[in-house]
């Protein structure tokens, strides 16, 4: 029997992974105890990985499929086929981003003043690659942990990743520039793409994976409306998704309505969708959503 | 811009709140850190504040609009806008009362009995009012907490509010008179209610407060029936929402039929509907609901 | 008023059954405080019980009626009307076994091999009524606990309750014979069953609760499909739950297509599904399912 | 290598007994993993088992030592060495008490009346053996656990051990008669016991833990002392133990005095001590005692 | 029987009180389930209160006795007698002080420009007499809570707790001036002090108390010394203590010295004690010390 | 004011260090909130770092000393002064390995197996020193964690440190060389430990530290003696301390012994001493010990 090997992200991204896979419809069992966790399907092994690493081990076909964040391909320089980005974090569902960062009262104001200073960062090597890009020449050390309490100190500068900037700010220090936006994305090895069996495997995950996500951020409207305000309730309704109409069986003059609307609309588009004649307005939570 | 400074309840409420508003489409983060956490809506300012000071602040104007209890209204004697009643506590989902409550062998057993007696409470004025409409007097105690163990030592009776009687109860208590009904109110400034952006502001997210506790006591069945059995089937649902039926494209004497219902039926009217005919019935939860 | 006197399972399906009889309409509450909690009908009354006494109460009519695992009927060689099978536990929601193992490196291969061997259980009436069965004599200790560790110094053998093997694994001991596979029951005393008025209020709560597991399976799929394409998606979907097929008021050319599909076979389907021409795939989660 | 196998008790007295042999110098690692818990002494072996069944393996020399409850042993009805005893519990120091309990309005008043009745326990042996000296018949059903909560409905008394019977004043039940008396006992096999090496090995670990358990009582107390007063001094120090005095090299007419005192005593000697002229009072704590 | 009604603190010094009290030999149970915990002292009876109410209730002598802070003393304004000072907090063991904090901006600078601003506190009484003492009008409010983030939008200043003013500081508040400095009061009743019994009562557990608290701070140093480095070794320790010498029975030149000395400088006097030869140096801990 | 600028090794070894420092008398606060916790002596400045950088950061003396383990000394290849060996770790008192680990039954039996393999390691610097050592060639990766996990598939052999080796067990490696045994140490900067002040500074909390430490396995005994018996007392109390030994001011017939003893000696010890006379023998707990 033929078996996709995987690899699955330890560490921040761990837990919403297995919850991703759950919803998409694949259990993930033993991770707690092991780094090679069950999954109920028999034609996929899994193994756990730091992201950092994830790329390098699918470039080189130990693995043939994987999750792991752009900024460590990038940093692993690693070439492998992006079958998929999956925008999600620990938390929250939004890129990230490696940042230049200085302390709030430093002279540097751009890559330019980075020259000859000492910068801490994990990624060496993209950190050395942006410099290069921009002809500057400094030092930079591999930080081993809590990078952003280095400057002024122990380190000039600091390129470290962010989601909203505050702990950049909670440690007063200042964003230069971006070095590099990042997603999580579904990797797969060159060769193993030619595969059509793990091919087909990693496309069909990908897609309910991608099916989950889209389904996060939306939820499905059903309401009754009047021929008369028929119009009026459509014009309100978001283009991207096609309502489906139907007429009620036992009054003509009257129609269902059901349709997908964007959650962050739906404060706003519920007043209103009652304002021009909607009733029996309901709301209601999806599993998953392909268009 | 226009914005909207609205007063959230610190304490017991707090975390149903926040939950709450998540519900409607309102995410507030940062509480745990700040009184003054945000909102994903750039014209709300929100502010922590403990229920018991909400009315005298929405009062004088320097909150536009604010949640608190009715029973802090009565006690602060504010004169305020109630926008909207919203029933949710802590927990559950009811009417809180505040009562008059003495040892079980206590001789009280009316109003009149506290004639000359030591009262704890932590309403004083509310207290005062009562006894006052009585045309009792007493020594009324502003009680710090844990007023419900301070008879028969350290006080005659206490005023204190209870959900279930449960803690009365476990503290040897009998409950002699209800002193106040109470649930949650949304309050707003009586300037601010004639200002047209914020009165849209505060009738919108009032909407949705109450579109999500309505659908907290309501699901959705979905069933389908056969043309004889429509009748009978319609029959045994609740009037208050026109369910919605669509004839079967592939079958002419089949109808599906879409309704609400309201949970606590449910165990009995699922059985009744399908003992008439429903088939392939099924339930489903609801996220928001407006009829 | 008449009263069904109901046995819950005290230990390891408390939480469970307290979670699934709420899914099912009906609320439990104190039972962290009280063998006897309250249920919100009126009609009920609760006792909490070991699973391994609730058959012999129900036997002697002390309760009407109570859920309990088949091992421990069986164990108690009880004479009750099993009223519905509910396939639950702790976790998950398959059968457990009852399995004779012993230590990896044991000569034992068959229940003959058990001949003149000292065995430690928790279920000392089935393990020595199996050995009656297999005409073996042997001594049966009874095990107050860890039975899975007593091989080999404080027994030959064991006969113990497994859902994965794991824990007989872990402790180096292999499965020989199984003893009895078990789940849990509804069951109800003989002369209660006679009651009309008791009768009806178990099978009602049987099948609430059987609708509320059988939804824990299921998804519900919502699709558009033009005419051409309907024929295909029908096709694909499973024969077990008719599908509610009605026709777009505004478009005669599409259809939507409403239907109940296995958990297990979504991440199948949905590929499928799309690849012959649905469009605007939506997947809901259900409370309840009867078909 | 001799080696001697020890049983531990698993459950309640699980931790306390960890902690004690800690103080006494034996270090157990493992428990939380494994039944068979390693040991910082190569001649001693343990195994975890349930105090229940303790007795029944070391009268059988499967193990040659063991903790347990004297409880158990007379349950058990085993014939072991009784090495010592050991006061201490999961949380207290005391002895515990197995007791014939009914319902607060219940007729019996005494084991006579307990004649045709049906009584819980999960001692049943001890429970049969009372009645039969009591000439008592009834019926005595095993209690798989929470027995204290089944009468009236589903036991007419019980017997069930008490430390302070709080909790079954909790489920109003009323305390008739003691059955017995118990407290931890070491305890060994008597074959084992005529071995030297054995013997010696449980006699010094008995005495080590009875230093650690004699020691939690008693605090250590130093003071200096005025020649003239230390006759007054002497006289209010307990018999028990003779006082260390010791002459101040810089001051022939003061003296050092060391002596150890009860816990329970020291708040009111201490006074009693000062006012007779004792000075420069310090209270130590000890970690071992022996006399 | 004779016996102390003794208030004991509800609330943030509750733990650290009973865990004093066990240390002073006096142990306090039930506390989590009942505000009238159970003392190992037959003559003693505890309630808990909040200490904003304990000196009231002390000063009507609803109870003998009670331990609160002195601001609630003050607060209250209440007529009793102060046992003794008991230096502890929650967890630190200094003095707390109330102050007036404003925002940092504020143009506040002293007690006088608070002249007509608003003041949001706990302890209205007390910052109603501070203002009175400078000649200020101004409306202090009472705080239900949270006081620390009212300035600058719901108060103008305020007056606060606080122990190293870190709150204020995140708060961006800056003090202005102190209104009371507080520390625990072991405080009783006039009336009740005239009574022999409760007087002893409570000044040999008020002895217990400070025992154990000036224990806390010390620690007991051992150390041998010859004759000719003694007077070096001895001039080093702190005067408060007479050090106890003894003269070692093996050998005259030589002297075992102990003292107690302040935890805080034991990392300085032990290198030097060392330096002028002091050998075989222990140091121990204390649980009591009364000089 | 002079100032020592001390580094701390955050992670496994951050809550040890924290609480041997306060032991030594040094009070370390803030460190769950910031990365430069507050030391309660105003002449030294704490900072957190990873003890992978800490040579690093002392080498150049941006530090003027810290704490660190031999092998991360050794990994930097730093030129430091080792000022003193403090064998603790995250929770026992030995020092560590650092190993070749390979599979169970991987071929490879010694270094001069490794040639040509891939060996994953968080040490990369060490482990190709070690390779040079024995002339072996191979490809040596940097693992970001959970190296133990990775043979078979993601690297043949790792270098790993390790306590007990039940880690690389139960992963099923096998060891098969011993690459460097470390334990921490107390290291500064050649240039700062040439400045008498920091010297000082560093001299004496380490002197400080290994107090604690030693006292950690260490107890006191004290015990009374017969003259007749003294001898066989003092024959059997270890060489390394001697006793302090004094009359008894009222029996010159009798010795009050005061000794310590290492804790692993004490279970066999006591029951010696016991059985050569010794009476009222008293165990006591050390702070701090110096020899």
């Amino acid at each position: 029997m033929s078996v996709l090997r995987l690899g699955l992200p330890k560490g921040s991204l761990e837990n919403t992974t297995f919850e991703l896979f759950a919803k998409a419809g694949y259990k993930i069992e033993g991770a707690s105890r092991s780094y090679y966790p069950t999954i109920d399907d028999p034609e996929i092994e899994c193994v756990l990985l730091r992201a950092q690493e994830m790329a390098r081990y699918v470039e080189e076909w130990i693995l043939d499929a994987g999750l792991t964040g752009l900024d460590w391909i990038l940093e692993n320089n690693a070439d492998v086929v992006e079958v998929a980005e999956l925008i999600y974090g620990k938390v929250g569902r939004k890129p990230l981003r490696w940042v230049v960062a200085v302390p709030q009262d430093s002279p540097i104001q751009s890559a330019a003043d980075l020259q000859g200073k000492r910068i801490a960062t994990e990624a060496v090597g993209m950190t050395k690659r942006y410099l290069a890009s921009h002809n500057v020449e400094a030092t930079v050390e591999f930080s081993w942990g809590a990078t952003e309490v280095k400057p002024p100190y122990l380190a000039d500068a600091i390129v470290e990743i962010t989601e909203t900037g505050s702990s950049l700010r909670a440690n007063n220090l200042r964003i230069v520039d971006t070095v590099c936006t990042t997603t999580t994305r579904f990797i797969a090895n060159k060769e193993a793409w030619k595969d059509s069996f793990k091919r087909r495997k990693v496309e069909r995950l990908a897609m309910m994976l991608q099916g989950v996500l889209a389904a996060e951020k939306k939820v499905a409207l059903m309401l009754n409306v009047k021929k008369d305000n028929l119009e009026k309730v459509l014009s309100l309704l978001p283009a991207l998704h096609k309502p489906t109409i139907s007429s009620l069986a036992d009054d003509p003059n009257w129609f269902a309505v059901m349709t997908i609307v964007d959650k962050d609309m739906i404060r706003d588009i519920i007043p209103d969708l009652i304002a021009v004649g909607a009733e029996g307005l309901v709301e209601y939570t999806l599993n998953k959503i392909f268009f």
